[in-house]
């Protein structure tokens, strides 16, 4: 089952089933190019993981370190599939990351990874824009990361029985493949990643974890179309603007 | 004027007037101590600056950096006055730290510094609770600046007419004072600091901009108690457990 938010034509906010025939809400199947597809989720947090694939790792020079690099990105940063997002004046270099993003399901806190599995509500795809220049320079990546729209999400959050431990993960620019991974190459699982944040955050019903991004990261242009696909969820798409 | 959110008796949440005689609200007229005073806003984020008074960065061996070093606490941080918050196992030092919280009043992006104050719907205390064992060891402080109740806020919001320019900050630990300082040496001021965030992020109403803290920071023991006083707004109450 992959759910939706979105609004209808009259302006109603629905939560429906995505399928191949569009939009299944309140006894309606709506045409998915004629709503306006939200942010699957309201969350009060994105909790972001960086360095978290070995390749991805080593492309930035570093390491996978041995407990998880944790970053946030507020509610300000939340963009849904077929946005197009205007990317911060003066950097010169934003890139795309494709993610996994985990949907929590419950409040939950102190959860050993071996029940993690009960706090998912599903998965959905996220790009972690990533605004280099002042990413390198400052102490915690606020500038660099937390941007209004920096965080696009979507199309849907997938049962995570419809999400096979080694989904393809992919990010196209312009339809050319930049970023090509799976997921089972997270160094970090989801289940260690909510064992480890709920160590000292109570993560809410909405929230979502955005799991590292694989090798292939590059910059974006004006006008550029970039789709981040993962196996068993869906393409999240987005268009950017400089 | 002293704007508070309390739940009154009979569990209702309420907005209201806090003068010498008690809370107003709905006609009537609350004792405080029968009430559950809460945050008085609900933040989607605090933004939070760090080395903005001199002495401080002073005692942390910094310079103030040339541009506001920035970072976040997201809602799972909040407090209210008069609440027990249980400090995260582990860490060795969890300190105080007295800062002039600015409250936002309406949504807003491109602030000119010029045009700030009509932003702001007034000033409370906040008490940025700080692991400095993990702060030390991260790239980002989320461990040590983000774990559940790290930011007491409150008790009111006052109006920006009621706060001198040059209110006194003081913090106390079981009545002995341990930072004393006034809102006028902050480096970088309210009105600059809301230029600098809505520069690349948009602020929300209840949103709130965390400005730093003087000098005198100091570890915090099991059954503490804390008061952040700001002169204009009113004395936060918070005792920590360990």
């Amino acid at each position: 089952m992959h759910t939706a938010r979105f609004r209808d034509p009259a302006g109603t906010v629905r939560t429906g089933e995505w399928t191949d025939d569009g939009l299944h809400a309140a006894g309606e199947i709506y045409d998915v190019d004629a709503v306006d597809v939200l942010p699957p989720v309201s969350p009060s947090k994105i909790v972001c993981v960086g360095l978290n694939y070995v390749d991805h790792a080593a492309e930035s020079g570093k390491d996978v370190p041995d407990r998880p690099l944790l970053f946030l990105k507020p509610p300000n940063t939340l963009s849904g599939h077929g946005d197009t997002v205007t990317l911060p004046a003066g950097p010169d270099r934003i890139d795309h990351e494709a993610e996994l993003g985990v949907v929590i399901g419950q409040q939950c806190r102190n959860v050993d990874a071996a029940d993690a599995e009960d706090v998912i509500a599903g998965y959905t795809c996220v790009n972690d824009l990533s605004n280099r220049d002042d990413q390198r320079q400052e102490q915690n990546w606020v500038r660099g990361k937390a941007f209004d729209n920096a965080a696009p999400i979507g199309p849907v959050v997938a049962d995570p029985a419809d999400v096979p431990d080694d989904a393809a993960i992919e990010c196209r620019v312009n339809g050319e493949t930049r970023q090509s991974s799976s997921i089972d190459a997270l160094s970090f699982s989801p289940a260690d990643l909510i064992a480890e944040i709920t160590d000292f955050i109570t993560l809410e019903p909405g929230d979502v974890i955005a799991t590292g991004t694989p090798a292939g990261v590059s910059p974006l242009a004006d006008g550029d179309e970039v789709v981040v696909e993962i196996e068993g969820i869906g393409a999240l798409e987005t268009t950017v603007r400089r």
